[in-house]
C-alpha cells in the first residue's frame, strides 16, 4: 500500500465561520520535511498552485526528503474565480482557464514523476432549482475532461466525485456518475478517484465503490479519511469506522490496486502532522489485519454472507 | 402528462412495527373503481402478482373503468423468498425464479397494452461489511437484466434506483449507477425509472436525474411522491417541496418525456385514494405553473442562474 | 455491565415490503432457552403482550433458564390500534387503553422482579404539516406519563427517544426533549432510555447523551445496537463503529450506571441468536478495553482533547 | 410580523474551500442603506464586533435609515480565538473573554434599543470521541450563560441551537437541549432562538420547535432561511419548502410571538440584498396565506389530522 498525504490537509484550514483559519499555515518545505518523518508514508500529493506549482523547486524538496509525488491535485475549486464553476463554468473564459490549468497540471505531474492528476470539480454543480441547464453542465464538463485527457495521454485524469459541498448539489456526485463520465469520455486515461468519506456520506459502501471502478480499470486514485456518516467530515482514518476499512483493504488487494492512497483530512483544530501520521498508521493497521485474518477466511465470510459470523471472525482474529 | 397510480399505494400498508398493516386492504376491482374517479388519472400501474397477475381479468377491470395499464411493477422485492436478493440472489434457483417472473411480467405487460415493466430490485443489495461479493452482485444483476430484456424486446425494462431500504445499501443506488447498467447492458430496451423521492433523499436533484436519463433516451418511467429529505417518505406530492416540482415539470417537457408519471406513495395512516387524488392534482398544478410562468421565462431563469431572480419570478407569477 | 436482549429482536422481523417477515417466529420459551446459552447475558427484556404478558409463565421460563427480567418493554407502538398514537392519541379511548396497558406493565414488571418499564412511544408523533396540535400532543403525553409513573412509584418509567420512524417526526425525539419531559413530569421515577442508535442517527454522540441523562439521575435504561449514521439500522453492536463504544463504556462507569444494557437489534436476514451473542460479546470487549487502556489514560485523553493523541493511544493499547 | 436581516448574511461569505470569500465585502453603512429599501423589513440584527460594535455610530446609521436594531448577534464563534470553544472553552481565560463579550453585547443591545442578544455557541461542542468531558462542557456553558443573563436582566439571552457545524457535534444541539438549559439556568431572561433550518436538518419540524419554546415563554428570537434537509444550507426562504412555512406562520400567531424574524441566509454566490428581499417577501407571503386560508380552516385541518384534506385545502385556497 503506497500512502501519501495531500498538502492541503496541512494548511491554515478555515471554514465559513473562521475564514482566517484555525491556525497559521506553515511553509511547503516544512510540511514536506515533517511528512518525511511519518512511518509508512512514501509520497506527497501536491497542488499545481502557488509555491507547490513550481516543478523544479517542488521536485527538489520532495527528493531531498526521499518522497515521491503521488498525484497532482488540480486547484480548480478553491479560488474565487471558480466560485461558480470551473470545467463547466457557464463563462467560456473561466472554463478555458480551468481547462488550461488542468492541462498544465498534467504536464507538471509528469515533470514530478506522477502519472495521475486528481480533478475534484467541487464548484461544478448548482445550489437552487431553476438555476442550471443540467444537460449543458454535464456536456461542458465532459468536453473539458476529454480535452484535458487528450492533452497528455500519459497522464491519468481521476475524477473525484462527491455528493455536495461547496455546491448544494455536485455534478459528479457519486461513483456511478463518475464512471458514466469516464466511459462516455471514450478516453482510456479518464477514470475515478474514490474518496472514501464521499462514499460514506452518500449512503454507500466504500469497498463497493472501489470494486465498481477497479473492475473496469478505472480506479486511478484513492483519498482516505473517516466520517460520521452525514457529511464530509474528513476525520482521521479509523476514528469512527472499523470493519469497513478492513473490507476496503481486502478489496483493494482483490482488484490489484497499484495506485496511491492519499490521506485527505481536515484537521482544523488538530495537529495536522500527527493526524496524518495516525491516518497512515491506521490504514497500515487495517491492511495488516487482512493478513492476520487471512484472505481465505475473508473469502469465506463473503461466501457465507452471514453478518454474525463475520463479527465473530473479526472479534476472534483481531481482538481474541 | 399521463398520470397513473401504483396499486401498491392503496393496500394495507404495514411497516416493521405494525406488520398487520395500518388498515384493511380492499379488493383490486374496488381500487380501480375508485381510481377511475380521480381527475387527471388515466392509468394504473399494476403488479404481476396475485389477483392483479391475471391478465384477462385485470384487462377487463381496467377497460371497464376506462383506464390504461401504465406499467407492470414487477414483484421481486416483497416476498420472503426474495428477502436476500432477487435478480442477483446468490442462490441460482431463486435468481432463476426472479428472472422468470420478470420475463412473464414483460409478456403480461404486453397483454395489458403497456410497453414498460418497472424493476425495483429492492432486495438486491447488502447490509453489513464483508458479506457481499460486489463484483459478482453487479454482474449477476446485469446478466439477469439482459436476459429479461432479450426475452421480449418490445417491452422496456425500467430499473428503479434507490440508495437503500430494505437493504442498508442497494446495488442500483442512484441515477448514475442505473444509467451505467443500462449502457453496459448493451440493450436498447434497458433504461431507468426515476422515483423522485429516491433522488431527493440521495442528496440530489430530481430534474437533473430526469435530464441525465432522458437525454440518453433512457428515461422509461417516473414515480412521483414527496419527502422530507433524509428517507423515502413516500408522501403526497407537493406536501413538502414546491419549486423543485415546477423545475421537474419543465425538464420533462424539455426532454420530451412521453411516458407515465405514476404516483408511488405510502399513505399508511391517510386515506389512500384522497392522497393519490391530491398527488395527481398537485402534479397537474405544477405542470400548469410551467405554462403560467412560461417556457421563455423559465429559460431566462436558467440562463441567469440567479436564485433571487428565480424566487422573484416564481413569487410574482404564481402568487402575485 | 448487566446485559440482556429484547425478545422483539428474535421474532419474525418483517418490514413494509415483506410483511410476512423474513423468517418464522419461534416460541418464547425457545427464545429464552437459546438466550440462556449466551456468555455475558444475564437477563431478558420482555414485552407485556401476548404469551410474554403472562407473569407466572414468563417468570418460570426465565428462572428455569437462570435469567432475570431486565425490563418490560411496553407494547404501545406495534399494534394497529396505536397506529395514530398511544399515550398522546387524539382519541381519548385509545389513549386510555395505552395508559392502562402501561400501568399494567409496571405491575407486571414488579412481578417479574424488574424495576423499570421501557416506554417507546413510536406512534406518538406526526407525519405531515398542519396535522398536529403540538402543544396538546406534548401535554397529553406528559399527563399520561405522570399517571403511569404515579400508578406504581416503585417502577421507573424510561422514555425512549427517537427522532423518527414509524412517524416522520417523533414527539420524544432526542435526549434533550426526553429530559425536559422527565423534569417537567416532576416525578422521580420518570427518566430516559438511551438507545445508542437513536442518538447516532440524530447527528449526536451516545456518550454525551448518556452523561446528560446519567448526571441528573435520569438514565434508567440502555438499548445497544449499531448503525451507519442516517437511519435506525439496529445492526449488531460493533459492526460499524469502534471508538465511540469505548467512550460509551467509559462514561457508563464514570456516571456509575447500574442499570441494564439491552441488545435492541433487528436481524431480519441474520441469525438472531448469533447476532445477539456477538452484540453482547462486543459490548464486553469494549468494556474490557476500558480496562486495557486504563481509566487514567482515558481521562488524560479527555483532558488533552487531542484527537490524534487519542487515536495513537487507542492504536497502541488496543492493537499494539 | 417584524422582520430583520442579519448583517452577516451580507458579507464576503467564504467557506473552507474559498477562504477569500465569494465576493467583496461592502461597508456596514452601505449594507444598512440597501436593507432600508426592502419592503417589509424594519430592523437589522447586528453583531457586537468590528465597526458594528460601535454603539453611537451604529445607532445613527440605523436611525438615519429608519431601521430598528432587532437583536445583537454575539460574535463568539467566528474568530480564531474561539476555534475550540467560547462560553465552555476549557481555557478559563478564553471562556472569560467570551463571557465578557456577551455581557458587553447585552449592554450594547440596550444602547441600540434591542431587548435580546442572540448567542450562537457554534464552537462549543466537540469533534471526536474521547476528546470531551461532556458534563463539564454543559456545566461550564450553563454557568457562563447564567453570568451573562444576570449581568443585565433587562436583556433576554436567546440560545441558538444547531445540531452541528462548525463542530461535528454541538453542545446546544436541538430545541429540547436548549429548553433544558433555559430551565436549568433558573433565569427568566434565558431562552431560545429557533433557526428554522437548524430544526429542519435535525429531522424535526419548525412549528413544533417554535410551539415547544413559545408555550413556555422561551421563544426569544427567530432566524429564517430554507434548506434541503440534510445540512444548514441557509438558502432563501421559500426556495425549497412551502406548507411548513404556512404552518410556522400560523403557530407564531397561535403562541402570540411578538419578537423578530431575522433572515439568516448565506448567499455566497447570490446577490445578498436580493436574496434577503425575497426571503422577507416570502415570509410575508406565507403569513398572508394564513389569512387567505383562515385560522378557522387551519384549525379544522389540525383537528382532522388528515394530510390529504390539508393538501386539498391548501391547493384550493392558495392555488385555486
Amino acid at each position: 500500500m503506497k500512502q501519501s498525504v495531500i498538502t492541503g490537509s496541512l494548511g491554515s484550514l478555515g471554514d465559513r465561520f473562521i475564514l482566517e483559519g484555525y491556525k497559521d499555515d506553515i511553509p511547503f518545505v516544512e510540511k514536506v520535511r515533517q511528512l518525511a518523518d511519518i512511518d509508512g508514508l512514501s509520497g506527497v500529493e501536491v497542488s499545481n498552485f502557488g509555491i507547490e506549482g513550481n516543478a523544479k523547486e517542488t521536485a527538489k524538496i520532495l527528493s531531498d526528503n526521499g518522497l515521491a509525488c503521488s498525484c497532482v491535485n488540480v486547484n480548480i475549486a478553491c479560488r474565487r474565480i471558480y466560485g461558480r464553476g470551473a470545467l463547466a463554468n457557464a463563462d467560456a473564459k473561466i472554463r478555458r482557464q480551468a481547462i488550461d490549468e488542468c492541462k498544465a497540471a498534467a504536464d507538471y505531474a509528469q515533470e514530478l514523476g506522477a502519472d495521475v492528476i486528481n480533478v475534484w470539480p467541487g464548484q461544478d454543480g448548482y445550489d437552487y432549482a431553476l438555476c442550471c441547464d443540467y444537460g449543458k453542465l454535464y456536456n461542458d464538463f465532459l468536453e473539458s475532461t476529454v480535452e484535458i485527457a487528450d492533452h497528455n495521454p500519459d497522464i491519468k485524469v481521476a475524477l473525484e466525485f462527491k455528493p455536495r459541498e461547496p455546491r448544494n448539489r455536485s455534478l459528479v456526485d457519486n461513483a456511478g456518475t463518475a464512471l458514466l463520465m469516464a466511459l462516455e469520455s471514450g478516453r482510456k486515461n479518464v477514470g475515478v478517484c474514490v474518496d472514501v468519506g464521499h462514499v460514506l456520506y452518500n449512503n454507500a459502501n466504500m469497498a463497493n465503490a472501489v470494486e465498481l471502478c477497479g473492475s473496469r480499470g478505472k480506479l486511478f486514485h484513492m483519498h482516505t479519511n473517516d466520517c460520521l456518516g452525514t457529511w464530509d467530515d474528513d476525520m482521521i482514518v479509523g476514528s469512527v469506522r472499523f470493519i469497513e476499512y478492513i473490507e476496503l483493504c481486502y478489496v483493494l488487494r482483490k482488484i490489484g490496486y497499484a495506485g496511491w492512497c492519499s490521506v485527505d483530512i481536515f484537521p482544523s483544530r488538530e495537529n495536522a502532522i500527527e493526524s496524518a501520521r495516525e491516518s497512515i498508521a491506521y490504514m497500515r493497521l487495517f491492511d495488516s489485519l487482512v493478513d492476520r485474518i487471512g484472505i481465505a477466511q475473508l473469502e469465506e465470510c463473503i461466501r457465507r454472507g452471514d453478518a454474525a459470523y463475520v463479527q465473530r471472525v473479526i472479534r476472534e482474529k483481531v481482538f481474541g
